[in-house]
């Protein structure tokens, strides 16, 4: 009896010891979010106090989640998914709910997410009743033989799963509407003026304790875009890219540009086969090629080591950050 | 009188000699054509004789075709839709007439087309009346703003460029009906297998006389697909890139694996970046990188030189080019 005691002592002993042991491990590796709520002509005229306010509260609100759940142990891609629901939750970002009308006066809805891990990805595009396209991109990923459904078909497939539906005009706000007014005054429907236009996208991209990689977009688009019309964010390498030996970047901005330029997969390209950091790749492409072309707009990512990156050439970016050393910064003008 | 009539005659002189001049720089300068009609279990099992020779026939046609107008000083953008539309017209392939069926019984087509020359790109998906979706996906390109429209939206939009629309089942072709029905047997609705598969995506990719290199790609998808489900065919950098710098590619095989590899894209990074051969890059992503995931399939490209390249990992691959020196070739099986 005494000697069972003696071995049961021992094995309890064994047993937090490894325990504290892994949960050490965790906590040395590095653990970092960073994320955008969208680029454009982002400046103090264009945005009043209490606009500015609202959207520092959120972006605060959503990166304090996401630290404290990487900081418990969580995965990336389960991080991306949950910062990106606050946000959608939020009518202040073009996703989710405050998304931005189509030319139809409907809103359409783009999402994408990808683990770094297995460069498993999946995404969702033209949703209308999703009211988290960031969940139904997930559910793609895992648990379809596809990368990207669209429209009703999308919507079927989530349907089996309970995701959570919608009215359409659940998305409506007074603000977006009065954007589609003003815009189909200056240039009619199914006109786009890329200036003039902040992009309110949303994005995360995130490394977890494991080394994971993970990285997610969401978005309505832009402002009287015609219907049908497929952004950016939900193509796997123009918005939206994780790999675990590179980099994770989401993209915001005008998704044209961003989509034939392969933004998002050209800055890992920069990393993988140049050996340049995070910070002079994005450089490269956002301030360099993406200018040439013509493309407005930013990227937000992180590396393997945890270095983040903001880089956008429009006048204003929504960005935040918590870095390795648990510091959050909260941005929304340039600098 | 005289001297006008001297003038006149010097004048015409100069105008003969400069496009005789004009003609002998684009003579000149390489061009070539490489083309794919699909990747897969192509073997003398799967292929009867009789099926070889039509496939070998359209293929000769498109290709002879192609080089023809090359030879006549044809844009590169213009005969990769000529040769796509060939393509899409020949019940033996899966794009246009002969279209696989999705899971509803239903046709839903993608193409994309990419310009070297100013990376500009269309592309639709999710078509279901639109008789040459590489037409309406050229359209995209040059006549919107967008990149990717899908389902109604691109039908509408194409409609007001007069694109010959017909009914969902001028698509349909007695093999392919069998092939549905085959698929549905062993999997059920919505279930796809990846072996025992040949995919009849067609595409091209064109070098022209003045240095400009075009790709295209046109594509039922996946026999049983899921409604709504967008394959890599009309994503830019995934199934289809064209950059003058680098090379033009266009993708066949399952194409939820080039999506999550950025496969056509990341052959040109390979070229702009380390400096590979096109014959190198192709081999590295086609047999290295897309093994290592599990996808099936491959690629054909040229680059700026107009040295051609087709690389597969699957058991055959429909395939041709006319190369720099005018020399064709046909091929189905592997060697």
């Amino acid at each position: 009896m005494n000697f069972i005691i003696k071995i049961s002592i021992i094995i309890v002993f064994i047993i937090f010891s490894a325990s504290v042991f892994a949960q050490k491990k965790v906590s040395k590796m590095p653990v970092c979010i960073v994320m955008h709520g969208g680029a454009g002509n982002i400046n103090r005229e264009n945005i009043s106090k209490d606009e500015e306010e609202k959207i520092v509260n959120v972006m605060t609100e959503a990166l304090d989640s996401g630290y404290a759940m990487l900081k418990n142990g969580a995965r990336s891609i389960e991080v991306v998914e949950t910062v990106l629901k606050i946000m959608e939750d939020s009518p202040e970002f073009n996703a989710g709910k405050g998304a931005v009308f189509n030319s139809r006066g409907e809103h359409e809805l783009d999402a994408a997410i990808m683990d770094g891990f297995d460069l498993n990805a999946g995404a969702v595009s033209g949703v209308k009743h999703i009211k988290y396209p960031i969940s139904a991109a997930r559910l793609v990923m895992e648990h379809s033989k596809h990368v990207l459904l669209t429209g009703e078909g999308a919507e079927e497939f989530v349907k089996t799963y309970h995701l959570e539906m919608v009215e359409n005009d659940y998305f409506d706000t007074k603000k977006r509407k009065m954007q589609l007014e003003k815009i189909r005054q200056q240039g009619g429907e199914g006109k786009m003026r890329y200036w003039d236009v902040k992009h309110g996208t949303v994005g995360a991209v995130v490394l977890d304790g494991y080394g994971n990689i993970a990285a997610g977009t969401s978005t309505g688009g832009l402002t009287n875009k015609r219907f049908g019309r497929i952004g950016d964010s939900p193509i796997i390498g123009a918005g939206t890219y994780a790999n675990n030996n590179t980099c994770g970047i989401s993209c915001t901005g005008v998704g044209e540009f961003f989509m034939r330029g392969v933004v998002a997969y050209d800055i890992s390209a920069l990393i993988e086969y140049k050996n340049y950091s995070l910070e002079k790749a994005a450089g490269k492409v956002v301030k360099e090629k993406l200018v040439k072309m013509g493309g407005e707009g930013g990227i937000i990512g992180l590396d393997k080591n945890g270095n983040i990156s903001v880089v956008f050439n429009s006048e204003g970016m929504i960005r935040g950050f918590v870095d390795k050393n648990g510091k959050r910064e909260v941005k929304l003008f340039g600098e």
